[in-house]
């Protein structure tokens, strides 16, 4: 049977376990996995980042539900998109850009059909009354294509991509995780074929570091290093540290700092 | 098989997973939902709160766990309450009072029957030793007159409930969500059937807003709204924004506070 | 079948569910509980407590999965335990010293065999690469031999055991709980054993307690008692308050602070 994952801003209320309690009223054998519901409020751009590294760890046929939903009520669209082998369902706000962009065939329907939904729809809480149901009733085999029409135009972010510039690689910081390690949106491939086995010089806020480490350890206690996270992207950290208090950043401000990777032997 | 809910005062500590280490040794398949582990340190009523939003969504024969026990291990009995379909299982402090005010057939028992229990009781988590076991034997099918004899007298708490004065619906507010709404005593029933098609005017410390809205979108992102939640409570949010930390309120200090409905055309 | 649990210092992002990705994707019908992922960061000895707290409560067979590691994709090495009937699974830095110094027949082997990890390992998550999946075979019945050889020097942490001196059983705080309960290394047995049936005096910070109550509820709100907790070590604790902050204590000065038992008509 399927999973279905959990990705909120809800915080530490019990919205996220009524929602459960929907799905397993409609399917029973459901396995539910909290991701988590931490994201800051309201904040899709972090939401979309969380299901970027789920798409990387669960199986096909997993479904991701998502609600970060400031528009929920308003005449924002409620939506299931197919795409890399998974189901993500939720508003129609960007949350799924990621998957969209990546697939080529994806699909994506207008949630519509009130077959799949709870007798009684609330303005404020679709988690519960919409997406919820939803998604337990795809976990039990429903067919996506009754979900409702295509939708053609979903809403997709802006997703910062990295862009050679001069001998520069440039690209800038998406997140922090819960340690506090600054994530970029240089992807593995991308910096090792610009790099082409040279030495790389990453700069941040006014930081050069000097080739990318493999582990954290590389460094001593307190000393900062470049590598690639477990999710494939260039990261900064403090070995045993927190990188965004050490720079003295504000969280709501990580978004968009630029990081860029040189070859050591270029001029910079 | 049925679900069990839990709700908890216990925070970040692992004392919500050992809980569930006891029901699954007593009952593998047990399905547990996390309501929350977060209610404030030893707030009761809170806890009552959560339990208001669980009894609307789960299904029938749900097990609700609720362990928000200042009293633990004192003279404070141990109950566990049928009512409206459901059980309710922790200490007797009020935590069940809404449902036992809502279902004149309701039966608590006194838990007293140590078949149930652990076989070691300590005297500060009675949530290990006596309610997970009972709740997990409950969903296996045991019989809840063995569990102990009835309790008569079950300590309820003083619930606050909409009155008219004047030509006002009054209330007060209950608690706030995680994203800082206000959320009242005023049920939906209660202020339509008052307002009788009317408009509304709502106020709450020194706002005053014309009109229920349907969503929290109605106003643009910062403005105030009155709306009916998806438990059909009326609260007061700010689109996009938290409400609390908007008026200065101090958490401790949101119970209560009075909230009044008028019809826009009376006087007021 | 077995449980796992899990104890990480992952916070709130969405590193523990991708972990559980990892197990369903390997073993569909693994059951996984929570017990905390707010470890303090890197803090192993919090890590190493609350397994210490598991192994009292969970069945034999179950299997611990601990992900607090500072030395992630160093040379520190990664391990399964098997003691006390379970196994213990995650870094070779002291997680599992208290089980490993309590059973004599214990065995330790090194996670060598990439039969049992995920396919591509990153140098960084060693939680969703190598010891979830490692939790997730043991789980579906993989023999604990065929993981590695065996390791004959695990890292143990210096775990400090109470001692007698002149008339007093001396220990020290080892953590604090959710509550800001202070739990100390004085286990019941120890302490009775040293009382003899005699009233103790219990010692700690400047303060000085008559008895050892049964309950918080001995004292009136805000009054500090001792009792034994419900993992069966000595604990001071105010009724209804956080003991912690009401002497002003920081949370990272908590460990080793001495505490002591001596018996009221003793010399003292």
């Amino acid at each position: 049977l399927p999973i279905i994952t959990m990705t909120t801003d809800f915080g530490e209320g019990p919205f996220a376990g009524l929602m459960k309690g929907v799905i397993w009223g409609i399917n029973p054998e459901a396995r539910i996995v909290d991701l988590t519901h931490k994201v800051p409020p309201q904040d899709v751009r972090a939401g979309a980042l969380v299901l970027e590294q789920a798409r990387k760890v669960f199986e096909p046929g997993s479904i991701h539900l998502a609600v970060v939903d400031p528009g929920v009520g308003s005449e924002r669209r409620a939506i299931c998109a197919r795409a890399l082998g998974m189901y993500f369902v939720g508003p129609d706000n960007g949350l799924f850009t990621q998957a969209l962009d990546l697939d080529p065939e994806c699909e994506v329907r207008l949630l519509l059909n009130k077959a799949f939904f709870r007798k009684e729809i609330s303005n404020t809480f679709h988690g519960r009354d919409i997406f919820a149901p939803v998604a337990a009733h795809l976990a039990g085999g429903a067919d996506f294509r009754e979900l409702g029409p295509v939708v053609k135009d979903p809403v997709l972010l802006d997703w910062p991509r990295p862009f050679q510039k001069d001998a520069r690689l440039a690209g800038c910081i998406l997140c922090e995780d819960s340690f506090g390690n600054l994530v970029s949106n240089l992807d593995q491939d991308t910096v090792e074929t610009f790099l082409k086995g040279r030495t790389g010089l990453v700069s941040m806020a006014g930081l050069v570091l000097r080739g990318i480490s493999k582990n954290y350890s590389d460094t001593s206690p307190g000393g900062i290093v470049a590598l690639f996270n477990s999710t494939g992207y260039l990261e900064l950290a403090v070995n045993r540290g927190n990188l965004r208090k050490k720079l003295g950043l504000d969280s709501s401000r990580i978004y968009g700092v630029p990081v860029s990777v040189s070859a050591f032997n270029s001029k910079h």
